[in-house]
């Protein structure tokens, strides 16, 4: 699946700007805009780093060419329909529901920006086969352009060929203890506990609540070698000093 | 759980107008910028109809005063560890299982943002329990610092109202430990770790360590209290067979 973002008729050059900027953040690069103003020097200076996305955005006349080639056309409302009779916004689905509909398809989603102020045109939104709510506070649901556009794409993100890459990049990476390690480390620590003369009564409620605590912190078999390090060092100390 | 939105040092005073606004739209109040720039009519004019939030923020000095009163303080970053072997960005999580750490805990979760050049200093990062990294592309994985925002507030949107419906009806919701109380069990560790003669030059490393693992388990006060009761047992030893 690739990820296509269409900004319609937006009326902010630095909005387009961060657009592309995120656009890139999560992987993607096929940026349209629908009549959009004249692109300066603020566009690319809130583009930052992307200024490729940006130079390579296609800028078009008209919604439906924008979305000639694609294979899901979805538009984000920050007006959802409120009676299953009119089908208009109903039904619509979240950002995490795009995903699950999409992820496993092919060909190009179309995901469709309106503007600043009144969004997408109720026969613009017509032309959407999905209709994208992000889920909002009632006491302020509209989001900035931009925003909108990087969660939407945060969600998306794993769904293009590109971005694929990037999900494994946090915390799967870290090789954890093993369980057999990990007891060995809770085997030390009640030694440990019977060296300090930890009372009696209390001792299985504390091992066990240190058992939860590392549990809890998931540690990493590294972490299980310098924990028993440190008592192994505090050991030393009090056997050094033994009569 | 409560939310708070930190910005440390922003130069940028739109950004701070649109942290204000997506504070809003994900349902949200509390923002405290640390040592901003005069906030005037252009963040007020990207606030939008956020002007309450905005107007309501707290201004402080130092990061300290921003997340005194925290159970949790998460601090973002989008440089995460890429060796086991340094704590001071490794573990890290994802948004989501941020979210999944903080959901059912009770009282303040600080969520801390960098300067848009530089993020958060390393020690700053320090003093964060959680490293939380959102999840880019390594072709440009520095977002812009009100789309981190969002992102990061889309994932808990739904922490405050569900711990705010259910406050006080589910059993397993424990007191978390305050920071201060924390912070004198890591002072306790490192003095035990000069008592017990642990290796100078990786004494700030494993301190370093433990506070991340100690940080990842979110200790509740009552386990605080028993850690503490643990050193001061193996120190009494030490000092019994001290001649």
């Amino acid at each position: 699946m690739e990820v296509r973002v269409i900004l319609v008729e937006p009326k902010n050059e630095e909005n387009i700007g961060a657009v592309a900027r995120v656009t890139k953040n999560f992987g993607f690069s096929d940026l349209y805009l629908v009549n959009p103003p004249n692109i300066g020097k603020k566009a690319f200076s809130v583009a930052s780093h992307a200024s490729d996305v940006l130079s390579a955005c296609k800028i078009v006349n008209s919604m439906e060419e924008a979305i000639a080639d694609s294979a899901i056309v979805a538009g984000t409302t920050s007006k959802p329909g409120i009676s299953v009779n009119k089908h208009l916004r109903m039904p619509f689905f979240s950002p995490q529901e795009l995903k699950k509909k999409v992820e496993d398809k092919r060909g190009i989603v179309s995901l469709l920006f309106g503007r600043e102020d009144v969004g997408l045109l109720n026969e613009e939104l017509m032309l959407c086969e999905i209709v994208v709510c992000i889920p909002t506070s009632p006491g302020y649901p509209v989001m900035n352009l931009s925003h909108a556009v990087a969660v939407v794409l945060y969600e998306l993100r794993d769904v293009g060929a590109v971005s694929g890459a990037v999900s494994g990049a946090v915390s799967g990476v870290l090789p954890l203890a093993c369980l057999e390690d990990k007891e060995r480390l809770f085997a030390h620590i009640r030694t440990f506990m019977d060296e300090i003369e930890y009372r009696d009564y209390k001792k299985e409620k504390t091992a066990l609540m240190l058992r939860r605590i590392l549990g809890r912190a998931e540690l990493t078999a590294r972490e299980v070698r310098t924990l028993r390090g440190i008592l192994r060092k505090a050991e030393r100390k009090m056997g050094e000093d033994e009569p």
